[in-house]
């Protein structure tokens, strides 16, 4: 695995333009984050246009949440396939209501996605367990832990397998598996569940780092899990100095972003490989 | 009426999963302010899955800034009626243009709805009053005053008799109705015009609250608003302190929301009730 | 040409009604700014009441992010021309999708701009020029320079005779041309293209120094641009200065707008007309 440090010197150099069809609610958040990364965010997500933004993209986000660009989401998807650019999904509540089971099974016939990006609830709907969940938020019975740490990598990977693509599972504990290796990573606060879009803004950062290392998902995505939990940390310490809430967490962990530096990556990252 | 700290406390127990169908322009805020105070946000919209999506909430918004989903408020909302889920409509501009006055009277007419939070001139509008009001705020003219508080509440509890709902306005006063008694709220502070999403954050505090209180939504709603001005004033002490603007005050709100606590509540609450 | 104090002075004085029509991406900054500037937003974007909403406002603000409605732009866009309501296109992308391309000439034919603001890339495509860009971004070739300012000028001031409207480029560099005169502005600093909708919201801006200056369309961009470089090096001080990063520079800057005073404009403000 390209260490994570590695990847981040290059994503600034290479400065990806991530192309992103995502959700209203969180969408200035994700442009945000991947500028804060040294990316280029494009947010065009018109259908008539889908196909010809991509073009010209290093990688593509697909973001459920905005389940009515669904069909941008597969055009732009088909053709960034057919480029060789890596496609990442955010199966946003995806086991919650028909109209998004049948939107996701509609995006995983359609299109090969380089890495799936969900909370513990919508990995396993995917993997076709049964889920919990409620609104966007994974269910408790669904969380990955310390316990059960192995079954849900097996559960990842099997996934991994079957989609051909990189599945990343957060949550308290972080799993990324391509179905042969799985990371497991340690970093993170619960803050991060206390704003919205801290799903959507990882998703966002997975893309931008395989917009720079589009020859290695699993890197890419394993260096957008560290860094997310990483500066998760480094926000959390700062709202613990000065009392705020969660709206300036929200700020400090995209200015963590912005400016983390590959030796705090490296220093500060929690993880084993299995 | 439940006093408001219990509200408050009640709110952060049950951690209430409230359904928005709310604008672009503040989403967002809405989302982080719902997250503050210690519920679930979720602002799916789609049409197609609007009846199933609130049959999981404990309570539903609807907010006509959303002027193009008014077909999926008025199917949640009945959904969420027949389930005995809390209703909360927030007016936005009803009276400005012939579109808003059509949408809300649907709205009116297909959906009871348990409170309706507007500023002074959309709840003139409805109250079947002249009202000025220019874009999204009140006209000066309409604006509730010590001088004109008494036919204030009266037009608002006449309103409130007629929905068979609660009717909160706000503004540099606050009232809330629900046709019996009369609550008035002297909190809150100037900028909270300054900024974009003062009234449909606290449109989403009420949603939030009448999550956690479905049983009395007089005393949910007076709870939100209690608590908006109280953080309004927290807010803005703080910038008046750091010389900070309106964007940051946007922030220090949502903030103050995440760490309010009862006794700050109990202590900095100015109203009476008659 | 009007001093930029004086435009100040009126905006907060008059506080002009903004219709903006306007991407999901941006749209609450650019409410934000507007605020902050002492003007009062209406985001109403539905074709339905697009005609109706502008009449009561005092400036139009076109932005081709929310390409989906260019239908409502138009719309709007000839009713404020025939009431004499100033009206501001952000032409964003326009060179970079056959869809972009398609609408902008759409918008152009269909309705006066009083004022055009973009990047260099998009007002060279506008001008006719090849044009590079990528995503949102000016391309590296396209950008005003000391070197090439005479050319740029010259290009721009053939765009607004060509258009009857005033030209704003936005970059390293800022131009402003109505054919007959052309000031270029030296303020500014490198972060601001590292938030999402720097140039939404100095359109914005523009749009709101419009609504108070309507008889003088070119001192009110001038206005808007000198403000939007003066408030981003102090927010860029306040970042230097704190080690924050690009989130709460976002912030700081619509807070820099909510604190200018005419004086800090005129101290600050580095430009020269030509």
């Amino acid at each position: 695995m390209t260490d994570f440090a590695k990847a981040l010197g290059r994503l600034r150099r290479r400065a990806p333009l991530v192309q992103c069809i995502t959700n209203f609610v969180t969408v200035n958040d994700c442009a945000n984050i991947i500028l804060a990364a040294g990316g280029s965010p494009s947010m065009a997500h018109d259908i008539r246009e889908a196909e010809e933004a991509v073009s010209g993209a290093q990688a593509l986000v697909c973001n459920m949440g905005a389940i009515e660009d669904t069909g941008a989401m597969i055009l732009a998807g088909k053709r960034a396939n057919s480029l060789n650019i890596p496609v990442v999904l955010d199966p946003v509540a995806v086991g919650g209501t028909q109209l998004r089971r049948d939107c996701g099974a509609r995006l995983l016939a359609g299109v090969h996605f380089d890495v799936i990006r969900g909370n513990a609830s919508e990995i396993r709907f995917l993997a076709g367990q049964n889920a919990s969940g409620s609104g966007v938020d994974a269910g408790r019975m669904d969380a990955v832990t310390e316990q059960n740490l192995r079954s849900a990598a097996a559960l990842a990977g099997a996934l991994a397998l079957r989609t051909g693509g990189v599945i990343a599972v957060s949550g308290q504990l972080d799993l990324v598996s391509d179905g042969r290796q799985t990371a497991v990573f340690r970093n993170g606060c619960a803050t991060m569940a206390r704003i919205t879009g801290s799903g959507c803004m990882l998703t966002s950062l997975v893309g931008a780092f395989c917009g720079a290392l589009p020859e290695d998902c699993f890197a890419a995505a394993c260096a957008a899990v560290a860094a997310m939990g990483v500066c998760g940390e480094l926000a959390e310490a700062r709202r613990l100095k000065n009392g705020t809430g969660n709206a300036t967490f929200r700020t400090d962990l995209i200015d963590a972003v912005f400016n983390l530096t590959e030796q705090q990556l490296l220093e500060k990252v929690k993880y084993e490989v299995f």
